[in-house]
């Protein structure tokens, strides 16, 4: 079989074999999400038992081993990256000082910040859990074309799927083992063409590193990890897996405490030490060691005064957040568009080292402003030509999919809104994937055409803030943690699976 | 906390947290079942995709610990037990005579043995996966009653739930690890206290067992062990945790045939070889090792001629059964209540070993035929009296839930049946379990309330049949192989868990 034929047509029969074993081994195997209300209406399960697949391809999906490779070498140059922005105020001041008056989010997240340094950090260790997105890019221009990474964004907050991921991989693996793909593939699906992804176990041994960082109880409690989170959340088997690993394998006790109710269950005593106390063991309180957000990262989990409360509570307290409000803000589309607009000169900021410098920078994308600069005005002729405008993406600084502009949509978009506010959004030249076929069972529905495939890398990286005479911090903890293929069908141009597009896959490696 | 207190009321608090817990640990380690069709109507979830936790106790139910050990320690003698009786069929002949007139399904099942002996059995070994089923019985009638184990019944087809039961106890250590159990229970849910079942990966040794006693393959092909099973089957996930525990611990390879679609994917070859060729790969086809029937145990399950064909082909073939025929006939009742009825010469037949025979003996509840023996005219006048008949239940022969007579249904139901055939039945003395308290969640209903447990234990045999000058065979393995405990409401008199009843259960054990 040519790659080109790749996934294989299947006969009723080996389609039915092959997603009856993926059905029974996916909830076997916890690779499962909560039914979407438009699938199962929470009247008909009050009480929560259903479950389902989760969106899963039912084919692993070539990826250029290359590409991979790359990919997961540069990983811990991705964290000491975002790590060194994390710790450097004075620059992330610059860049949030562009946005506050364009973007209210930005703007809350930064005064939360200078309102807890008013009163002084009391935890100079931060974690953050990465996920670093890319695709696969071939210059449609070259009549041969070369296959590159590029990133698509960097999250420092809430980086998903983690869990799932380690699972999907494993299915596949399985899948094969038990002769689910047919013959013709055999030159292609192979045991040492699939990664398993060790992301759930390696993200939780980061959560336990900084749990251990963190030292002994002050107030004579037992210690906990704090997963603050969305209620109801869908996806929580794959937030559920680190938290049983964190436990099996490390020993470490979680709670889960939706972000909505940190005010009423969490105390700061005169240390500042965090007090957690669960509502169903009043008597019992925990301190916690480690808070790892996976709420929080939207405005729309902040739709009352009392949740900045909460959020600049659990930042002033001495547990140690992952991530904190400045490794947040190192996130933003802004920071990326800074270090990868043309000719830009921050990155040998953060990255001394020339040789691992530049190869950070062959996975960037040009990344433009839409601000005032020279380059910003070059920009907003890209954005407001409808036939230049076609190779651009517009996104604003959130995290998360479901907010981006596409293509021909942006200059009517640009048009509707103020000048003033365009350096809200950066504008970012689209990334162009090979053409890719897969089947996605999603729902219950098989749909099977063009996919494309975003390739995320997580790291994890513990980090000592600087203080005093070292005002640079160091590096404690820095490693890759595994991977993350998401496939979404090629019609969709966003990729939040939980969000209601695309479905977790793993990868079969091609060379060349 | 003192156990007849346990378990304790639960805050809303303590509750949800308890129950949050419990769902999403269940579906992430697969202690699921396809929702029943009152649940989930079949046409909202075509592909079938949704799945629920299964019912299960929300507390580990309170067991007296030497009654366990006790239940334990015997198995194995159960196994060279019923083994015994499996290996001598003469015996069995004059129990079958007895039921051929009155019980057609015994009558289907010796013929087919008498259809295969008619040209000669290839295969000496057997493979029994048993389960030995038990109440904690307590005199009513002492003033201080002990305890002690009766067995309710003994299972040599299909014993089910040994799967979910590794995984139910598993789920209680969780909870009680993450303190989802009150403080008031600290002195009686401990770890020492409760029993992590080895079910499923002891069962899938099992099969492992006789896979490799097969042999190599005499036909080239690829060896696999069979599962025979129902379609559908909502209970597939206690069945794929064996598979995947074969799979994965032992390197053997299963399939699923639905019984119904047995003569369409099997072939026996000249030396009868059993060949299965996957309906999605035809060009490939595998030896059969070992047939696990989790199907064919019941009378609906062979509701057309060809269905009595395939067991025929599969009994016939070299492949290892898990159970031959005999075997499966050494399950009836009658043959329980032959041993079990007083006075019985039967047992020391086979348990040479008087003191293994009376420990044995100790754990049968009194059972009487129906027949014009003299204990089966004793019985009669028990089971036609209103007033006596409340100590007693009627059983057919079947294996399997759902076909008992209770109490004082007993006379009127006899009444209406011819009294030639009474001997279908056996009549067994009630065993009355102390009173216990849990609370059960099913189909995501929550029910509190008095409960009664049954202990299974599991059991693994494997033996040579006799043949020329070795008459009596011998084992091979002979192994315990954990546990189950199967809860149910005190109001139903059921407990077949897949049938709708009750719950899978783990033991928190007591002393005294």
């Amino acid at each position: 079989m040519s790659p080109t034929d790749y996934p294989p047509e299947l006969s009723k029969q080996e389609e039915e074999y092959l997603l009856s074993s993926l059905k029974d081994w996916s909830i076997a195997h916890g690779l499962a999400v909560r039914p979407a209300p438009s699938f199962v209406q929470p009247s008909q399960d009050p009480s929560g038992v259903l479950a389902s697949t989760a969106p899963v391809t039912l084919f692993p999906s070539l990826f250029p081993r290359s590409c991979f490779e790359e990919g997961l070498s540069i990983q811990k140059a991705y964290n000491e990256l975002y790590s060194a922005i994390a710790r450097d105020e004075s620059w992330l001041k610059s860049i949030v000082e562009e946005l506050v008056h364009v973007d209210d989010f930005v703007a809350k997240l930064w005064q939360t910040h200078l309102e807890v340094k008013k009163e002084g950090y009391v935890q100079d260790l931060s974690l953050g859990l990465f996920r670093s997105d890319y695709m696969v890019h071939q210059d449609p221009s070259q009549s041969n074309p070369l296959s590159g990474l590029k990133q698509v964004e960097f999250n420092t907050i809430a980086s998903s799927f983690g869990g799932l991921s380690s699972q999907v991989s494993a299915l596949h693996n399985y899948l094969l083992t038990i002769d689910a793909y047919p013959n013709s593939t055999s030159s292609i699906i192979k045991h040492e063409a699939l990664r398993q992804s060790q992301s759930a176990s390696s993200l939780a041994k980061g959560l336990a590193a900084a749990h251990r960082a963190y030292g002994g109880s002050r107030t004579k409690r037992p210690l906990c990890v704090l997963f603050v989170v969305q209620d109801p959340e869908r996806n929580v088997f794959d937030q559920r897996h680190l938290e049983y690993a964190l436990l099996e394998d490390n020993g470490v006790r979680t709670f889960r405490l939706p972000f909505g109710e940190t005010l009423s269950h969490t105390q700061l005593d005169t240390d500042r030490n965090l007090v957690y106390t669960p509502p169903n063991s009043p008597s019992k309180s925990y301190e916690v060691t480690t808070i790892y957000f996976r709420a929080g990262y939207s405005p729309d989990d902040y739709s009352k005064d009392e949740d900045w409360d909460a959020r600049i509570k659990l930042e002033k307290s001495r547990a140690i957040k992952c991530p904190s409000v400045l490794t947040q803000l190192a996130g933003c589309k802004k920071v990326q568009q800074v270090l990868a607009t043309p000719h830009s000169p921050h990155l040998k900021r953060f990255l001394p080292d020339e040789k691992v410098a530049s190869r950070v920078l062959e996975t960037f994308a040009p990344i433009y402003p839409l601000d005032n600069s020279e380059a910003g005005e070059e920009a907003k002729k890209l954005a407001t030509d409808a036939s230049l405008a076609t190779k651009y993406v517009l996104k604003p600084q959130r995290e998360g999919g479901g907010n981006n502009i596409y293509r021909k949509a942006i200059p009517p978009f640009l048009q509707k809104l103020p000048e003033t506010h365009w350096p809200a959004y950066i504008l970012m030249e689209m990334i162009e994937p090979p053409p890719l076929t897969n089947a996605i069972l999603r729902n219950g529905e098989l749909q099977r055409g063009g996919v494309i495939c975003e390739l995320g890398v997580y790291g994890v990286c513990l980090w000592r803030n600087g203080s005093g005479n070292d005002q640079k911090g160091e590096v404690l903890e820095n490693w890759e943690a595994g991977y993350l293929l998401r496939t979404k069908g090629d019609q969709s141009e966003e990729g939040g699976v939980a969000a209601g597009f695309g479905a977790v896959d793993s990868l079969c490696l091609v060379d060349g």
